[in-house]
């Protein structure tokens, strides 16, 4: 999407010789915009593990490019157990990072169907692109499809803005370009429709307010940041037409797990019959689990999260307290939204209601 | 209540002579606890203008106490000038404060019983008493009532502790003592019942880390501090059995209008079947209204609140900027939560049904 009129993606390869992987630095974020050249599968470790990129389609591509430098490093006697070597190195900088396992595996996979080192040298450029490019086209079609969405809502409102609140950053940030939840709401502006969007700030991490906010104002869309707990009282004076959020799991049965908090916005939206839909790329569905609420463990994380909170100050990054000494904290990072709340799923396949049978009609493979 | 043991309230009138007023530094808490003396009417408006006390109560008994030290301040021979002069600045520091005004006009009228000057600030001293002490009495009550439904918990939880969440500060910091939605947590503590209190951090302002965790905490309460996110995933699994939360206006037909975020929390309660309680001293209740959500006005603050967070940084405070430059922001102050969604009003005369008629019942004097 566009920083300032220029177009970028989150990862893309440069074009030199030998070839080196750029990245957006997103530890630099929202104060700083920089981008950052790697030229060694040490050094997009480095990134990975810094979470200088960040979010799971963002992190995939760039291990898919880290492959591509493994190869070049490769020594051409020793080839193949080099590349195995880096191939470990990149997996392990987050090793609960599915997408990231992935990539490397896709590569290592390709690259084998090469004879010399020449051609997997080759191949693993080739993936690499193709990963990234991918990503793009999937995060594109949930755009057309929520488009369709957004178009109806905008014809019954007779083209005044259609204000849609999000929560956390399902944007472009964390995949390569587009994003899930915020694909639908670039391809709207892209295509001269009037969008508004209320910005959830999304505490304890802020992602919507150092990123989502960021990467909206960067590109042109018009938006608000607001607290997490403005909402409702948004919805229930009709000054949201829409919530449109990511996931970070969803069950076969439609029940999505996401940034804690999501499902407070969906009982007000539920309360006050505003359409609320979860931009579900098919690599985030768990064909596995039944039941969200019993199944999909919630990570708890640090309690200094919640204790204190990073900004800029001045010229500077620092971390303020806002408890008093002595107070315990708890963080748990998501939460569940059970099926019966969401009104649909926006999948790269189309819209469906978040109910198996719906869901197996767009993927039919998956039946078992 | 109780800070590190020794017993508080947060504003009373020293034994001396002359007369002073002492008061405990709110925009100190949480990272210090200081009381100021104050001697002047002069230096009692500066301290509620400057929000070192806040809270209806708290204001109400300060701007009492501030006559008292207006009567000592006047001149016998221009008694009843000088009192009415002080009176207005008193009005004046903080216009919307209904509790302010109120307890100003009551200790003027106190005040035209006495004969002469030396009776009148008998009089204002007397009433200044008979102020604080009501409130604390009207917040005792409150705790009585609200004591009952949480022993009726613990009974059948046979004695594990009963997890309460609360939102904002509606505590003893707020009142003269022990606070309206905090009364019955203080009187379930004090007698002995195992209470935990997860505690909304209440963005954009914090109070309930800044004010609701240090007061629970130093009284010895225990309790977590969360984010406001996180209160539907505790709920959903179990780990809240009651909710009970302060007001800033109830209509006569139920209708709560608090903190930004409430109606969020009653949602959540409502969808797990967790009892959501409002403590709501008789004051607090607009006899004229009877639709919340129409015709509560809502407030919108500064969106510098929403854009930044102040906390401790080392030694000294410091306020951080969580947004990018140039995003906007959106600050609504409280929300209505609508009656069907209260399990029950707790006030001063007993709990009772949010619904007009059950309102009614306990005050039969406001039938008109």
């Amino acid at each position: 999407m566009n920083v300032n009129s220029t177009p970028y993606r989150t990862v893309w390869m440069e074009d030199s010789d030998p070839v080196a992987v750029r990245i957006i630095d997103q530890v630099a974020l929202p104060h700083r915009f920089e981008t950052l050249r790697l030229q060694s599968v040490a050094e997009v470790c480095a990134a990975i593990r810094d979470m200088r990129v960040r979010g799971a389609g963002c992190i995939g591509a760039t291990a898919g490019y880290g492959m591509c430098l493994a190869a070049q490093e490769a020594s051409p006697d020793r080839f193949d157990a080099d590349v195995a070597r880096a191939a470990r190195l990149l997996a392990d900088t987050r090793p609960t990072a599915v997408n990231l396992a992935w990539a490397v595996q896709r590569q290592l996979q390709a690259m084998q169907t090469g004879a010399t080192p020449m051609e997997k040298k080759a191949i693993a450029r080739q993936t690499a692109q193709a990963i990234a490019d991918e990503d793009v086209a999937f995060c594109q079609c949930i755009g057309r499809h929520g488009l369709a969405i957004i178009q109806e809502i905008s014809a019954r409102k007779r083209g005044n803005p259609v204000n849609i609140l999000t929560h956390c950053n399902a944007g472009w940030l964390a995949f390569v370009d587009y994003g899930s939840a915020t694909a639908p709401i670039y391809a709207a502006h892209d295509a001269g429709l009037p969008v508004h969007v209320w910005v959830d700030e999304t505490r304890p991490r802020n992602q919507g307010a150092s990123l989502t906010a960021w990467e909206l104002a960067r590109h042109g869309v018009p938006c608000h940041l607001i607290v997490d707990n403005a909402g409702g009282h948004l919805m229930q004076h009709g000054m949201v037409d829409l919530v449109l959020v990511g996931t970070d799991r969803t069950t076969a049965t439609g029940d999505v797990a996401n940034k804690i908090g999501t499902y407070l916005k969906a009982l007000a939206a539920a309360d006050n019959r505003v359409p609320f839909y979860v931009a579900v790329p098919s690599s985030s569905i768990d064909w596995q689990m039944t039941d969200g609420l019993a199944e999909i463990p919630i990570e708890e994380r640090d309690p200094q999260e919640v204790l204190a909170v990073r900004g800029r100050l001045g010229d500077t990054l620092a971390e303020v307290r806002i408890a008093p000494d002595g107070v315990a904290a708890s963080n748990y990072g998501f939460d569940v939204t059970p099926h019966r709340l969401i009104t649909g799923l926006i999948t790269e396949r189309g819209v469906c209601r978040a109910e198996h049978g719906a869901i197996l009609a767009l993927f039919p493979e998956k039946r078992s």
